[in-house]
């Protein structure tokens, strides 16, 4: 076991995690010796540093070279999407990480506001120099948040803090929920995975923050997009494949809904291609569409939140202490 | 006195509320002669209208024709800058009309949240087909509202929304007031105005809500503008002449306070010029602004409410009910 004489070691492993080691080496209490790897290291160098590894902190698992000391598989990030958790040595905890609800909230009621005050295209017109947009010019009027019906699918730290958030802009905020739970006070009420339509037919804005699992891909599909209201507009600031590719573009190109803000996308740009569009549909060339890439999360607050969790799990191998946010305790 | 034989003859005058004459009849209760006139009606027949008007329901104020029996001048907006008090007939009431303060404070909330947020200059990437800001492409992190310090200078009806909302995001809520007032829960600290310059100091956003007065004009000035930190930001959805025109320029150019959000400005089109600028420096070009053109509280839910209320003041004039929103009783 790792103590001060002999420290921990550690692989940062992969693209999305490499600049983080300095903001980890501040964070951490106990003695380390951290190595870091991106994705396109030579297998013998990677199965060398994972060979020797009591820590692997990635965002993706599956097919890595054997770990035979490996304690702890540390995501920084809440989504479990990438891991094989088969794959995972057994005598190995997994934890994941959060530290972002504040900013996924924030950036739900953001991107509800700029849809209602219509904020993008106003701004762009001013700055154009046109007054076209304006009440002094007789423009048409804007919408506001007060009065309307949020609903939050996945009441998860995003969805449990937007939806906060929400109640205070006088907003009836409903939630959707795969597993029942108490329905803190900022909620009005709370449906079932199963009254997804239901739940869908009442909200002006969906914010879709739900998990992405075997029970959750496709979930907005071509049916449950059509029981949404012509006026309603769709938030995704969770996985892109929660909501049907083809379903969602022809609902918004055909006017089925009335827009979409979507932060979480179809395809991601890789080390050797960073221009890969983000779904196989033009999106962008959609006047209703407002759109982030994956950017809603990605904030100072998030990272010193997050990565002093990560240091406490890292610490607490040498410290002795309880692991935060274990998703899977070790199999034998 | 008008009565239901008798019916209430007013004038809506002005372009910008001349489209409202139909929202205004379908929330009148009691009978009334409606005429409407812009600004560019001949001076005659601005003078017959008046000439014969119980009310007058204008924004402007200023070198009107006679009006004998003038009993109310609504004003159908908060500001009052535009209106020459001494040329209003003695006998008449002067009201003016809220219901702004749910677009304000929200529009408020917008401004900071796509600060820190940058989410104009994300979603123009993004939809250039970039994904040069994005946190898989290692991308600057994001700021976040949370935490951050809010200043409201002037706790009028959007002062007090914006300060409400903001404190829901986990802020320290500054106040800065003309006239010294009861502290709300969600207000942290309220400074008169005589200590703009310590408020100033604290912030990291300066949201201007307060009237435009003599005390208020350029109350925004080179000096008090040096007194702000370099990395806070103003948001201006009250009256462009409170901020200083050309120290804002140059503060924003020079990058002595990080950046703008305005919706109020120092020029507006007129009937005969819709394309004149809204300064006479080119905020336009500036990256650190974003701007919109006095659309921060054009919203349906404002004119719902506001146009309630000034049909209840019209009503009330035939009803005997009392008027709402007086600010100066008649003098004789």
């Amino acid at each position: 076991m790792p103590n001060n004489n002999n420290p921990i070691n550690f692989l940062l492993y992969g693209v999305l995690v490499y600049e983080l080691l300095e903001t980890l080496q501040r964070k951490l209490a106990m003695p380390a010796l951290i190595k870091r790897l991106k994705e396109d290291a030579p297998r013998a160098v990677l199965a060398d540093h994972m060979s020797r590894a009591d820590v692997v902190i990635a965002l993706q698992y599956a097919n890595m070279p054997a770990a035979p000391k490996l304690r702890l598989l540390q995501v920084p990030g809440a989504g479990l999407d990438q891991i094989k958790f088969d794959d995972v040595p057994p005598r190995a905890s997994i934890c994941n990480a959060y530290g972002h609800d504040v900013a996924g909230g924030e950036y739900v009621l953001l991107a509800m506001l700029a849809w209602c005050h219509e904020f993008v295209a106003t701004h762009e017109s001013m700055k154009a120099g046109s007054w076209h947009m304006s009440g002094r010019t007789g423009a048409p009027l804007h919408d506001e948040l007060y009065g309307k019906t949020i609903g939050i699918l996945g009441l998860g730290p995003i969805g449990l803090a937007a939806a906060r958030l929400a109640k205070a802009f006088g907003t009836t905020v409903l939630g959707c929920n795969r597993t029942v739970r108490e329905q803190p006070d900022f909620v009005d009420q709370i449906y079932p995975l199963q009254d997804l339509h239901e739940f869908l037919g009442r909200c002006d804005f969906v914010a879709v923050c739900i998990a992405l699992a075997p029970q959750t891909v496709g979930l907005l599909n071509r049916v449950a997009l059509s029981r949404m209201k012509k006026t309603a507009v769709v938030v995704n600031v969770a996985r892109g494949a929660i909501i049907d590719e083809d379903a969602l573009f022809e609902a918004l190109r055909d006017k089925q809904i009335a827009g979409a803000v979507i932060d979480a996308w179809y395809r991601y740009p890789t080390p050797t291609d960073l221009t890969i569009a983000p779904s196989k549909h033009p999106f962008a060339s959609l006047p209703n569409v407002l759109m982030t890439p994956h950017s809603s999360i990605w904030t100072r607050g998030m990272i010193e939140r997050r990565w002093t969790d990560i240091a406490a799990n890292i610490d607490a191998l040498t410290s002795g202490a309880a692991l935060k946010n274990i998703v899977r305790q070790p199999l034998s």
